[in-house]
């Protein structure tokens, strides 16, 4: 307490400066406690009124707003430009010829970014296909040994060894090296698209985990897909590329400098999702498309075109190696999931209501998976809790999944002639000799080769028994499986059930009206695939493209094609959301909705906002700042001016500064032992060094003699925050909030005073 | 004078009201022309400081601003939802019952306008396609019938008059009956779509002259298309739906008032114009594209579903209605524009190179072609002014089009062997017994077919000489035809032009290399048009998908077509702007770029403001406020409170109010007779009832007794208008303005004062 004589010093032109951090705990302690009345000497708190408002409020949001709940574990990312004084003369100093090389800067870091999220791509891609054939072609080799022996629980042995292994190791590597590459990464990348920083998303060390730990669960025979993973590849790409470091590797290349804020790092991340879609789908449409549906508010034309360029020359690459690896020239591959190209698919106008049904059908079946699933996953969070826990239970998943599977395969008898056999290593079991098991066709190969097998098997490749029991099986597996801490994908899984059920369908109409000749398999397979993924994805253009692109049908079969998808998601949304938008709602991420929550409609923005602000003045004492740093976790404080005494709270705004500008100025004035703080040197090349992990202010601890230190923010301040007005509708100014990409909007009342502040947590109804 | 006395009443209670309009004659010389020192007494002027300020200001932005540039011609849309007192009543009083009735009728309206807008097309597409057979029909026959007498010149005749009369009345239509319907319409829709008021562009007048003009245009043998007034009419056919009632027939229905407002009303258009593209293409994931690429920063997500919903159920009708006509049952047609369907079009890497070279070949003559036809336009808008002469020149081109072709029909005599003729009236002339004249079976049918053969003719189809002319007098025809007084589309032309020189280049190479097997003809034909339509067009991701959806290639070839359309982009970028631009820029349509103007980037809101602002106070006297609507065409003044005395841009800014709210509010209170302003009688279906045409201000003659009384604002005036620093960035306000759709923006002081309004023409930089 030795610095008490300073507090109340009452020379007004050096203001009373603030009790540091520890000395506060009392005072802290007080205004949560409430047991100690208030001292009526303002001067001693930082925030003038914080204490009374507290004490006065009656509306409980204004407490709850950003402290309580897991929402405010993730920050925003600032899409907005803080165009300060020192990014103005940056902007000054720029050249002509510094604008051109930046543009082509851009450019290139595009093109780079689509051809090295193919190669990553094609690397996955041959590995999986590599070790499958391995792994299945001995399997099927240990089944005909053995069979006559009798010894079938040989291969049964090897199958559950060869699937639990890789799946261990691929489970032990996320819990352990990287918990934030466990599942299909879309959620995450489209919460960062959406503007939330979810932490070590975008880190090289989370992309080599989630390409192991995807060719492991492939090849483990998970009911899972490897095309989530590659969107989430290709944006960790884009962020690596664009930022010209790694804080995995500790390495900053010193390049690409100007490209280091939020701003241009999501432009990138949006092309590397583009480009993720595009290697992974053989899609360039369907990859620019992913990116509108999930960061519609962000875009510009120039912005559309690089990404169209970064998806095409991704998805051209990809061609170009996978082709030169299996030997082809004509360039027949065009992306890692492919359902194989369909020939005309023509339809009757009759069967459009069938399309509609199975729609329906798509949308409950998905929406009952997409409940049955976040289930799983509120007991997962409950019960599973240790690491090896989690292994555990995806090892677990994956037995089960084989043991099924065998059963599947002794049990019934479903024997077709060889030679249009769908696998590569077909199984005879107990079949004639030349025969395969239909059954064991299902399941001895990657599911995405399953898939295509259900789009193009000709008709009569299976008994309607097989089918319907796999359906029922690989649904509730498929369910079961999304959500084990393992880096999988759920497009595939949802692709092949609804083709299996799809397939079904054609196949029961065919055996009650055996003269029907529209009833192609492969048709209805995909029709099936689009109801189940509109029921249980909801991305609908996208999705749409994604499937046109994929099977290179006929335009005239789009129409089929959306009707099944949206009826597929009217369905579905009238149950519940999307997947990903549960696993987002499950993970409290706080990302915002495309219309502002229906309670909030008719509401102003004074009542959503978070008040009392703390503010800070134009010129502020460093022993202030480094107060408030350390007592609030809040990231930007407005810059007020025209301040009464100590009451910072009755300024006029003037501009605001972020905790991160914060720390970096304290950080070179202070830490680093220099006297005054030298504005000079500061430039903000400064602030971009330190982009994005800025320096914390645990670290400071101040000399005695320097907390009389005055910092100046003008030169730093944002000089044109958004403000709004505490009467304005929710509605609007919600719209300009999505549309710009912010992070912080004052509220002020009609003479431009602080009155409260809305960041994206205050636009985020709670139920509660 | 007779008010004299009344204005300078001194009761601070009843504030002075203004002098009505034909007493203001001397003050508003005095304001222009400074000649009149300006009288102390303040009260006599409308908006005080005006005088003075005017008189100080050395800023001649300032001035310039609103009145003097063309580009006022044109109203903003308001993207922005008034949320007045009124508003928020309705919004209440909404049962959920007709929120849910609301969305219904939203997405019944999708519907309807996508079937609708397909029964347009076929109906276009059938009247043309008969009357087409009918001609060329009936000309081929002359031919061969006057050839052997030797009277060649009777068929030339014949051509000519099927040709200029039809040209003739279609031109005539356009020129006198609604010109607003000339030319391909897509600028038009761009513009309404980028929130600019284009008048009676959406009218059902200006549907049917576009309908019929484009019929008679292309049968009458013009260089044009039908899909830029397919998309045209998409967009009035939704317009014209959503509001129920039809300007045109002057006839209400008493439906969809709720839709009543810009901002649904443009959604709509959105649908319409997608909708169009889909039935004009069959692309309706072309069609959202479209939709995307002019009017990006409006999305979100439910409204790219219901534009989806109606592109596809469009292309879907179109597909229905054109099988029924033409007896198919296998959906196969599915755009009113198919250039056929290609089978699978392998590439060469070494081809890549060569579609690089045409794409930058496309970009040069693209440019080139966009250039000249600006240049066409000036000397029109100088020269030609007389309808009657707009319609001789349609005629003319005609005239001019009919007599090269009989030339080269006439002189080169390149004949093809009977059997894979293009056309369905092969023209012998001067060929042998089996043979028919292939430069008559490019001339003798509509240009979309003659795009179609040079996609599918198998080679040595045409003399390399027959191909480089036609590319040569089309291009330059087409360039002389887009801009007569006709409704005709460019789409078509430019294809045409492309794919001849494409072809052309596939010939030469072939003729050098004969051996080369990859050469094929229609796939250079349709890099050709690729790169042609990148040249002219410049839209870059809504044409790569309209052509693979029209073309029905494999997405394999979305790699060379996008390379190729982004070079011809490229390219033509560096010269000039894409054809609908400049046709926009030549019309002065204040159209918002997606950017700033470079020059605006490092200025504050305080540059490029208007000001002084006419503002009213938040009780006004109805008089003043008809003098201010009589004096100034502004659309939006700001209301103020905390006025001091009379000097209204001192006053804090409280909300902004519409010059058609006012001129509502005073035919309701004043102009009927009315006693008093009941304002329990106005509800938000009285400003519903006038969209779009509010009463202008010239009807009002006030009473002598009436100009009393007050209006009181508060109910009325958008609470929350959107304001911004004085020193905000014009770039950071410029995102804000264009994504949220403004048409007002209140710049206002660290006071909240208002100190500028920014409006669209601000936002556009003037290069004079």
């Amino acid at each position: 307490m030795k610095y008490k004589e300073k507090i109340f010093s009452d020379s007004s032109d050096e203001e009373p400066i603030l009790t540091p951090y520890k000395d506060t705990g009392k005072s802290k302690e007080t205004s949560s406690s409430r047991e100690e009345p208030v001292a009526p000497n303002d001067d001693e708190l930082p925030i003038i009124n914080l204490q009374s408002e507290t004490e006065e409020a009656d509306d409980p949001v204004i407490v709850h707003h950003r402290h309580v709940r897991p929402a405010s574990l993730y920050e925003s990312l600032d899409y907005e430009i803080c165009e300060n004084t020192l990014w103005k003369a940056d902007y000054k100093r720029r050249s002509q010829k510094l604008i051109f090389r930046k543009d082509l800067a851009r450019w290139l870091i595009f093109l780079v970014i689509g051809i090295i999220t193919a190669l990553i791509a094609c690397t996955i891609n041959i590995a999986i296909d590599t070790f499958s054939e391995m792994k299945y072609g001995f399997l099927a080799k240990s089944v005909d040994e053995n069979l006559h022996n009798g010894n079938l629980y040989v291969p049964y042995l090897y199958w559950i060894l060869t699937s639990i292994i890789p799946v261990g190791l691929g489970a032990a590597l996320v819990t352990y090296l990287e918990p934030v590459a466990a599942g299909s990464g879309i959620p995450q990348v489209k919460c960062y698209l959406n503007g939330v920083k979810v932490p070590r998303i975008v880190r090289i060390k989370t992309l080599v985990v989630k390409a192991i730990g995807v060719v492991t669960s492939v090849i483990g025979g998970l009911a899972g897909g490897k095309e989530g993973p590659m969107i989430h590849s290709g944006a960790v790409v884009a962020a690596g590329i664009s930022q010209g470091k790694s804080t995995t590797f500790v390495k900053d290349f010193r390049v690409f400098r100007y490209f280091r804020d939020d701003h241009e790092k999501r432009d990138f991340v949006l092309g590397g999702a583009s480009a993720g879609v595009a290697s992974a789908f053989g899609a360039p449409i369907g990859g620019v498309l992913f990116s509108l549906e999930e960061a519609a508010s962000f875009w510009n034309q120039s912005l559309i075109w690089r990404i169209l360029v970064s998806s095409t020359i991704s998805s051209f690459t990809l061609n170009v190696v996978l082709s030169a690896y299996y030997g082809q020239t004509d360039f027949t591959i065009t992306g890692l999931f492919n359902l194989g190209k369909f020939d005309e698919l023509p339809y009757k106008y009759f069967e459009i209501p069938i399309f509609v049904l199975m729609g329906i059908c798509g949308g409950l079946l998905g929406a009952f998976w997409n409940t049955t699933n976040s289930r799983f996953h509120l007991f997962r969070a409950r019960y599973i809790k240790p690491g090896w826990g989690k292994i555990l239970e995806a090892m677990a998943v994956s037995l089960l999944g084989v043991s099924i599977a065998c059963t599947m395969m002794y049990v019934i008898n479903d024997c077709r002639t060889l030679g249009k056999d769908p696998t590569s290593y077909p199984v005879k079991l107990f079949c004639g000799d030349n025969e395969y098991n239909a059954v064991a066709a299902l399941w001895f190969q990657t599911p995405e080769s399953t898939a295509k097998a259900l789009f193009h098997d000709p008709p009569e490749s299976h008994q309607i028994l097989t089918v319907a029991i796999f359906v029922v099986v690989y649904y509730f597996l498929s369910c079961l499986t999304f959500g084990l801490n393992v880096s999988l994908g759920i497009f595939i899984p949802t692709v092949l059930v609804g083709a299996a059920w799809g397939r079904l369908v054609s196949m029961v109409l065919q055996h009650m009206c055996p003269t029907a000749t529209f009833l192609h398999p492969g048709k209805y397979a995909l029709i099936g695939a689009a109801a189940q993924m509109g029921g249980v994805l909801r991305m609908t253009i996208s999705l749409t493209v994604i499937l046109l692109e994929t099977t290179g049908v006929d335009s005239t079969f789009a129409f089929p094609l959306i009707i099944t998808l949206i009826t597929g998601k009217f369905v579905g949304d009238f149950f519940n959301e999307g997947i990903y938008d549960i696993v987002i709602r499950i993970n409290h991420v706080p990302i915002l909705p495309w219309e502002p929550p229906l309670k909030y409609r008719s509401l102003k923005a004074s009542n959503i906002m978070s008040s009392p602000v703390v503010c800070v003045k134009m010129r502020e004492k460093a022993n202030y700042i480094i107060d408030i740093l350390k007592r609030y976790t809040y990231n930007g404080f407005p810059v007020v001016e025209d301040v009464q005494g100590n009451d910072r709270s009755k300024g006029r705004v003037c501009g605001i500064i972020l905790r991160s500008q914060l720390t970096v100025i304290l950080k070179e004035s202070l830490y680093e032992e220099k006297k005054r703080l030298w504005q000079d040197q500061i430039s903000i090349e400064t602030f971009r060094n330190e982009y994005p992990r800025y320096p914390t202010i645990d670290k400071f601890e101040l000399h005695l003699d320097k907390h009389d230190y005055t910092v100046n923010f003008d030169i730093f301040m944002n000089p044109s925050p958004v403000r709004v007005g505490e009467d304005d509708s929710v509605a609007r100014i919600f719209q300009t909030f999505r549309a710009l990409g912010l992070r912080h909007m004052i509220v002020v009342d009609n003479e431009n005073r602080v009155r409260g502040m809305l960041t994206r947590v205050d636009f985020i109804f709670k139920e509660d």
